[in-house]
């Protein structure tokens, strides 16, 4: 039988002070906490093991809708997306989809559809968070469509392999993006900068969506996919907004992203 | 502007080889490959890098169908279940689904549900899979059925914190499990011994169920529930064969499981 000492979380840390000096009874002094060494340990290991507690959440849908990152991640957030970690999991879900896709039995009637979200899913956003804290500043819509207009974003590698092979097997390829209609000439710039090309359809918001949340904006989109007669195979984004909601897609791909939650 | 080293994934390990033995040149010797120091604990961020993806591709629902954990990651996933990581992981799902619950507009009609599944979800079966690699070994359902009449998986302590909650908020709180009809009595025992009860309803698989993926079963119940005019607000469990499909909840919680995949 195992310990059930997992369940015990959050132990209080055990704080040592310092030693008072003579005076310390007559004048008010701040208060110093030192923290033993193995204590200040443990408050290391116990925000690692919160961000990645934070992480899992996000990328499994748990977490209640969020405006910025936990201030206690920062560092963590930071280290993932500069690090090597992200790569990887950028890898891990292009390799998956890939294999997905390559298992799917196609029509061939040319109604076989996967559909691709752009930010942070075809299109890194990275140099643009690298300069607002990585998701700890809240978002500045009009700062961030500055961005976007200069049409610099880079691709992100493993989605353009994935890209090119579900093209390449056949399918109709749908770019669907919570981006407005306003930005469709910097968007179409920037893909085909980034190496993207022969998608079927590239739809922006239209002023009508601007009110409406991602989720019921892209159910609406996929709706009249399936109207139109496709299969929606595959779904790939990095916002659960992309994934949920009607028409969804036979599998769906969630490509990691820490910094920011779209409702 | 940040490198894109990111995307420069699973560089080549570069090899050293062992001097050659002036025989070498005459007789056929088996090849040693001799990694450096450096290269060594590259090796293990690296698999630790890996198994960190292969966990998060898992929770997401990128992975495609899969029977065992991958081999490299054992002791990973040993690490990671034996360890603190998934306390924090299960007492974070617990707390953001205590926050959406409480949040809800109930009824009051008494048709506002919240679905629990058990294994996993309420019940550990840690103990069985510690004797059995964690999900290493290939899933014997004969020795796992013997476990499950023994009626000792442990209560999931911030599962229990959260069914306790939602009752107390007026939810009616279905239990829907893979588990067969049979194990009825043995699966009764093991919840009241682990502190839940009032539930409204236990569902377990039917002798006509048995034939189902866990999704179409678990979907077919859940069609059932809204016909009778319930809402189901809130789900939980470890698979997401629990949560997609049909009659989906208005939110789900994915439950930490890297040990085990149930399509």
């Amino acid at each position: 039988m195992l310990s059930w000492r997992l369940f015990l979380l959050f132990p209080l840390l055990s704080l040592s002070f310092s030693e008072e000096t003579p005076a310390s009874h007559v004048l008010p002094r701040p208060l110093i906490i030192e923290y033993p060494a193995s204590a200040k340990e443990l408050d290391g290991e116990q925000v690692r093991l919160q961000c990645d507690s934070w992480r899992f959440a996000v990328e499994a849908n748990n977490v209640n809708p969020w405006k910025t990152i936990p201030q206690e991640c920062a560092d963590y957030v930071r280290a993932y997306l500069t690090g090597k970690a992200y790569g990887f999991d950028l890898d891990k879900v292009s390799n998956e989809a890939g294999i997905y896709a390559g298992s799917v039995e196609l029509s061939g009637d040319g109604k076989d559809a996967w559909i691709f979200d752009i930010d942070e899913t075809l299109l890194s956003n990275l140099p643009y968070y690298a300069e607002h804290g990585f998701g700890l500043e809240v978002f500045d819509p009009v700062e961030f469509d500055k961005w976007v207009d200069k049409a610099e974003a880079p691709v992100i590698q493993p989605s353009l392999k994935l890209y090119e092979q579900v093209l390449g097997l056949g399918f109709k390829v749908f770019l669907l993006t919570g981006r407005s209609e306003k930005q469709r000439s910097v968007t179409v710039e920037n893909l085909i900068d980034a190496g993207f090309q022969n998608w079927d359809k590239l739809i922006l918001r239209a002023t009508d969506d601007h009110a409406k949340r991602a989720v019921v904006y892209k159910s609406e989109r996929r709706d009249e996919m399936v109207r139109e007669g496709y299969r929606i195979l595959g779904n790939s984004g990095d916002q659960w907004s992309d994934l949920l909601g009607s028409s969804m897609s036979i599998r769906s791909f969630k490509l990691p992203n820490p910094m920011y939650y779209i409702p």
